[in-house]
């Protein structure tokens, strides 16, 4: 096993924060930012840790995303709060949407926050635990790039478009589930790929529209929807809520960032928050009594809740710290402008 | 191939309506379920056709749901109409529930219905449609029975939960889904086990808690969901929204109606409307034009949309009207108290 660096996650902060400064991102970004890629490391989601700031930074330097965009946040309708990241990153805007939001869904019982032209690269899951920890249940979802053939297809032109959902809890962790609509995420693929190893004939099909066991040919090829259909119509869902509906862009129209600066990597996405306060009254608290009933029929029956690994990994986390390669380690120290660990 | 009688669709509503009012059913209820069964005969779903009639008036006879209920609609708050159908059908709670849901729609961009103690046998892409007829985006969901074992279990727990979504298309027939988040329909399992065949191992367990392709069994036992954990995920959300958030039942607390009149098939539906208009002001149209460009790239690549059956179907109907098995018909004509054919 390769050696590991162990940071605490003050460390993983200060690291982070000296990445992002150094790259030219406004002080709200580097800490929208930090706060996203801290804590999706934290819970040992290692691909939207600590790792995607690489990422980020290169983006960055590609003139695919404004590392200075100020969002600009706009009341659309009493039930809307709309935010035009301006080709920013989606973390901040949705920082500067989610007290808007909260209000609206508390006064009216439902609410969406509409982010636009946002490059985005987190998980969905801390965003609807943002609102979860707030006491509202919460749905996010975005299109991403045109990775995914719709259901009888043979081309991709669907995102893999995640889903997110969380719900509220009292005393304890959320119930919250985030996945690809795709069958797995692309990066399965890639490892796949690494690893030398072909993947099943369920997951994508070659550039004839073909099933195909090879990763590479898959990756040049589309992936497939989870569920058949039914994930193709959901993915198709969040192409039109989350792209017409806010006036923004669909999964074909976006590409990744380039060296020629032409990739168009910004789209949208939409949150959507509920208020059992607003629905139920005085009857809210017994409401979210009444849902832990099944989570205790599921929990008793051998079923696993969505999320547990990642709760468990945070409990270590804020015990010890997070660990990551040292190659990783060497990397983002080198993007840092900085020698030495950081404090 | 066995007898068929065609109908007229006006005939067909008469003879509906016959049943109904036969059945001691009120005069809104008789017309409002009169609509769903017909739609759906129209758009040759048969089981949530006139078929359905035998079992709507069978559960009121057991006592199942409440012919002459009265639904209460509640102002909830000023993006929530709760509509309590008071162990009636849904069909009547949600055209009552219909108008202030497009207002608040319309006016803070994204509302809910809330239906409350329903008896629900109709598939919800015709009130999804009803949205999307009115240029609003629409979702509906609910819990049913406890059918279906959650991802990891072993023990039927979550309802089939349907899921459903409708997108307005200028000048044509809607984007319509509606699909269970079991692998299949319940009546699936039914027609395989009628027919003497075996089921795919992926669709259900036994009452171990162990795979079957047996469908007796499997009936006895518990569907899975569609597409593993992600379909259970999306199963639970809708547990938890369409009950315990609106104060109703989780699917393992609802029984169907039984003899002894014991049953308690009465449990909640979630209905949510989103506004292009309110989202995109001026931009409203070409937002909607915009979403066509997905549809043609779906089409242009030999993937079909979903729900162009049922659509040709309907086009078909109001033709040449519907045909139903002359066994059925004489059912229903026996069911309705009177003799011989409609008008």
């Amino acid at each position: 096993m390769a050696h590991d660096i162990t940071l605490s996650l003050a460390q993983a902060e200060t690291l982070s924060r000296r990445i992002l400064h150094h790259a030219g991102f406004g002080a709200g970004h580097v800490e929208a930012i930090t706060k996203s890629v801290v804590a999706a490391q934290r819970d040992e989601c290692h691909s939207h840790g600590l790792y995607r700031l690489l990422g980020i930074v290169e983006t960055a330097n590609m003139g695919g995303l404004d590392p200075q965009a100020v969002p600009e946040v706009i009341d659309q309708a009493p039930g809307i709060v709309r935010v035009d990241a301006r080709y920013g990153s989606s973390l901040l805007a949705f920082e500067q949407g989610l007290a808007p939001l909260k209000e609206k869904a508390e006064r009216n019982g439902i609410a969406v926050l509409a982010i636009n032209h946002c490059f985005h690269f987190s998980a969905l899951w801390s965003e609807v635990e943002a609102l979860s920890a707030m006491g509202l249940a919460g749905l996010a979802m975005n299109p991403t790039h045109a990775f995914v053939a719709p259901a009888g297809g043979v081309r991709a032109l669907l995102g893999t478009n995640p889903f997110a959902f969380s719900w509220p809890r009292p005393g304890g962790t959320p119930y919250t589930f985030d996945f690809a609509t795709s069958v797995v995420a692309r990066g399965e693929i890639e490892l796949h790929r690494r690893a030398g190893e072909s993947i099943p004939e369920s997951w994508a099909l070659d550039n004839q529209g073909q099933p195909t066991t090879d990763p590479a040919t898959a990756l040049d090829g589309a992936m497939l929807t989870f569920g058949g259909h039914k994930g193709s119509a959901l993915s198709t869902m969040i192409e039109l809520l989350a792209g017409p509906l806010i006036g923004d862009a669909l999964s074909h129209e976006t590409q990744a960032a380039n060296e020629e600066g032409t990739g168009r990597p910004c789209h949208g996405e939409l949150v959507i928050a509920l208020s059992p306060k607003a629905f139920l009254g005085e009857q809210s608290e017994a409401g979210l009594s009444h849902a832990e009933r099944l989570f205790e029929e599921m929990l008793g029956q051998g079923a696993r809740l969505p999320s547990k690994r990642r709760f468990e990994a945070r409990a270590r986390s804020l015990e010890a710290g997070v660990s990551i390669p040292a190659a990783l380690y060497r990397d983002l120290v080198a993007l840092s402008g900085e020698g030495g660990r950081p404090d």
